[in-house]
């Protein structure tokens, strides 16, 4: 530590009195796939939504920047610093109460530090449906949700983070709280203070509570697994799902070939519902009203993709412990790409019509000049692919190192040429920060560049996320 | 004229070149309900994006400000400027065209001049819905009802004006122009610049276009009008509603029983369904998937609605001509109302647990010291009434005006006293400038005046609205 550190720790230390500064244990300086090696001044996990004003007045006055951290889940370094002076961690971990559930308004209020699974819990106690949901559920955390307004496998019918959130309650960077923990649906004074900060990832405020909308429960779900021979026949397929059941396609899961391949060379025990591995398939899953019939409404759909020629198979779960089966096997998609070990990951999105012929071209370039395997799996109903890069088989990953940049490259510059997104659901982080300079409009680049200087103007916020100086 | 007003104009004009300045028609100096009386500088129709963003370069170097106009329907004054320097109003009325209607991507992209209506039947061609509906939809342009973030009778179940767009076209106020016509549904690059302009009432940059998501169209509709003897009973049968169909309910609105009286009074051929007027009653309109028996939903309601003692009687519409006739009952309301003329009108929202409270409690304290009449009505379902008073059978508005402020005051602290918004679709404008300064909470106010100062920083975009200096 320099003296300059140690300085700033004690006089951070004087000016926050009951509000433990502590050393930085390891996991906090990690991500998930182990790509970041953090550092930090120290952590400090407050209790209250006053505490956390007390620790940014303090860091503001001193200059200290500052992570905010929830589950840690984040996949783009938005909650790891490297680089710079080191900052204080808050952890809203200690902050992870649920205030009130209010299903006469259908909504409840959390606090930033609630685990996703526990606002789950909750809203279905009630009788209702808290529809965001993703694979680190159990982990993550509400504020850290909103801040990066995660995605998940519900989006196609419920949105995204933010369309499920009516309010929020944040510290800004002057440390001054903002009590907008509105109960509204519509409420147009001013401007859209809540959505500047969902997605903003830590950089103008530290969200402290949410007012999130609960759903109703559907009466009963079905869900099918059917084989497509291409991207195209997927799409032709979602579309006709939509026309037939309207908004009641929940979800709707691109899976490719390579995947389940991946499933049976790295998890023999996930159950896959075809002997012999189709080169695509779709997972549907419907949310139902009380009377509706929905294995009628799959087995039309089944048989008019057979009619039209895109569907050539597939399973309808006739059980729920047959649809937990077939989710499984989604479910069980990622880490299954964690054993065999990614080059790179892409989390990207584009115009839903142009997904085939990205899906493609995407192919045909990167195979071209390497023999890299593909898996292409994601939310098709919202236009986003995970398309990951991976070693052929029997190389390693670490033999495609000095690749790896053009191959990433290469990706998104057909991404964006496509009018699609470098960062569908994830966001930006510190990993991408360089392709946000790179393919944001400039314009939009410059608005953000002026609001996070009129909201932080000395920077204190996550700096190095999103945006750098 | 002032000589600076004919040398800016002069400015201007030699800036401009083609692009004509004309005298301003008193119709773009007036708003529907006659309370405004505004000022211009002078007319410019651009009938390009360029176009605008030359406009607003001209008006920044010559520091004059500009006011964005579409269709003129706004009822806060937010397109109508009667204070400070002479601004130049921009009438986006010559871009009014659909770019493109893509049927696969379920979206389409209009100008910022396309009529609602237009954009309406252009989704319909593409056996589409794009849900955004309300009174003056004949007139109001698409660039306008996002910058107000307008509401109407579907929020319910398809959200405002800005869960409807996708992206946006605009000029900032340095004449900057951002591409940001994204088809994606899920982007998660940088902050919500999207956001920040829908809502910002022209304040912040003028939208030239928009991409607009659009939705299935429900196979059938099913339409009740049902009698509730008080706001508890229809949110109550609200709930039920939700809970039964699910997300399918499109419209739940409450009407009063005054309201039918004055359209007895006023418009004798709209038909009422009821020989006596009740106190209270609920439009409930079902937009339902194929095979779905919507009669037998809302029958199954109002048994249901009988038994718990919420529903005293009402009718279920069997066929589309009964159906228009109700929904024509709740159009006409605010036709009623203009011909008998407003003391002052409301535009609240409140939780919905708090909405029976909050009329008891407005109705007891502003009849405690007035012989007014109340006409309550709106989007229940949204928790968004509209709350207008009305002068004593026989007398005239203009008794009442030594008592306005004093009237909408109370009824404006009441509603900030449950938690509710001052203005819930029509948005701030010029009217409630005052009022985002009495209620908003101060931390929100200064970041949208850090906001604002930093994207315009000399104030020309339609100053005096949403944020006084």
């Amino acid at each position: 530590m320099t003296t300059d550190t140690v300085d700033k720790l004690t006089s951070l230390r004087a000016a926050l009195g009951d509000i433990e500064i502590t050393d930085t244990p390891p996991a906090y300086l990690e991500d998930p796939r182990g790509r970041f090696q953090g550092q930090a001044l120290g952590l400090v996990r407050p209790r209250s939504t006053e505490d956390v004003a007390q620790v940014v007045r303090a860091a503001a006055a001193n200059r200290v920047p500052v992570v905010p951290y929830g589950g840690g889940t984040g996949l783009v370094g938005g909650q790891v610093s490297w680089d710079g002076p080191p900052p204080l961690i808050i952890s809203l971990e200690r902050m992870s109460g649920i205030r009130s559930v209010l299903t006469d308004e259908a909504l409840l209020i959390a606090e930033a530090g609630a685990v996703l699974k526990s606002v789950q819990e909750a809203a279905a106690a009630a009788g209702l449906l808290f529809p965001l949901s993703l694979a680190s559920e159990g982990s993550a955390r509400i504020g850290g949700l909103l801040a990066t307004n995660a995605g998940g496998v519900n989006v196609l019918r419920y949105g995204n983070a933010r369309d499920m959130c009516l309010g929020l309650e944040a510290v800004m960077p002057d440390g001054s709280i903002w009590n907008g923990l509105k109960r509204l649906r519509k409420d147009n004074t001013g401007y859209d203070l809540r959505n500047l900060l969902i997605g903003s990832e830590g950089t103008l405020g530290i969200i402290t509570a949410a007012t999130l909308r609960l759903f109703p429960q559907p009466a009963s779900h079905a869900t099918a697994m059917l084989i497509v021979d291409s991207p195209k026949a997927a799409l032709s397929l979602l579309s006709a799902a939509r026309a037939h059941v309207g908004e009641q396609v929940s979800a709707f899961e691109l899976i490719a070939g390579q995947g389940l391949e991946f499933l049976r060379e790295t998890l023999p025990d996930v159950r896959l519902p075809f002997d012999a591995i189709p080169p695509w398939c779709v997972l549907i899953d419907l949310g139902l009203a009380a009377r509706q019939d929905g294995q009628a409404a799959l087995e039309t759909l089944f048989t008019m993709g057979q009619e039209n020629g895109w569907v050539t198979g597939g399973v309808i779960a006739v059980s729920e412990a047959q649809r937990q089966s077939l989710w499984s096997v989604r479910e069980h998609i990622p880490q299954g790409n964690c054993r065999i070990g990614a080059i790179a990951s892409h989390d990207v999105s584009l115009p839903l019509s142009a997904v085939p012929d990205f899906i493609e071209d995407a192919r045909a370039e990167l195979t071209g000049t390497s023999d890299l395997r593909i898996n292409c799996f994601g939310h098709l109903g919202d236009g986003n692919l995970h398309f990951n890069l991976f070693p052929a088989k029997g190389r390693d990953r670490k033999d495609y190192d000095h690749q790896r940049h053009v191959l990433i490259r290469t990706v998104h510059d057909l991404v964006h040429a496509y009018g699609g997104s470098i960062s569908a659901e994830h966001g930006i982080g510190r990993l991408k920060t360089s392709d946000l300079e790179r393919y944001s409009d400039p314009t939009k680049l410059a608005a953000m560049r002026a609001i996070k200087h009129a909201l932080d103007p000395h920077s204190i916020m996550n700096p190095g996320a999103v945006i750098r100086h």
